[in-house]
């Protein structure tokens, strides 16, 4: 039901990301944008509905973050959230636990890069709860 | 003398390219956009004025390229240039000859990632003569 998606960014949107759903909490959109793996450098546009996050999660090998659309939010544990707005980049150090989403009133869309391919591993963690996500969306905005 | 240049995507454009400026015709910009050397993915933003394009070359260890503003060339020795707009990726196997830049009336960024950066070298090669240019503008107009 793409119909319903706006345009976020001049990059592809994709598809409804169900093979991530357990992970998110609301819909996702992913969109693979790189095929050769002599690269070491797989680039996914992953898009957010307003209000969606993925869990609290950690990269072994790290992860990058291209902000090419909309507005959305970026929290380490123990750190306040920070406000993405296109045109960023995060760097999110291996082993780092985070996690990311859009903001309650936008879409959201940015490029993810999954560093050091070969011997990265994503770790899944708890669902970002609604408090949580409530406070860091009240944060950002004052 | 940033104040002439005009805003071309959300990214930083940062400041005149005069470290490779021997390798480009044409003014170019560069903005370093990450520094964690951990995660093996170094990205830049790379603006070129119109008409500015960097001579032939390789990358030992690849290259990719994500477009987010303006309009520009790319073209693989031996093949059609192909012209590039925001929201495209190009993926540039190792060791493949090539040349990108502006089209020739327009302001072009593309972020630049360098793959495999811990072997990654650049061969520079000869300039983008007049009449290539000129001939990979004329055949994206058509």
């Amino acid at each position: 039901m793409n119909t319903e998606i706006p345009k976020i960014s001049d990059f592809p949107t994709g598809e409804e990301n169900t093979g991530y759903a357990q992970y998110f909490t609301g819909k996702s959109y992913l969109a693979s944008l790189t095929t050769n793996k002599d690269l070491n450098v797989p680039i996914f546009n992953v898009s957010f509905e307003p209000g969606a996050r993925n869990n609290w999660h950690t990269h072994t090998g790290g992860q990058i973050l291209i902000v090419v659309g909309g507005e959305g939010l970026y929290q380490e544990r123990g750190n306040p959230a920070r406000l993405m707005k296109s045109g960023e980049v995060v760097e999110i150090a291996p082993n780092v636990e985070h996690w990311h989403g859009a903001t309650v009133d936008s879409w959201f869309s940015h490029l993810g890069i999954a560093c050091n391919p070969t011997i990265n591993e994503n770790i899944w963690l708890e669902p970002v709860t609604d408090e949580i996500y409530r406070d860091a969306n009240a944060s950002v905005k004052q």
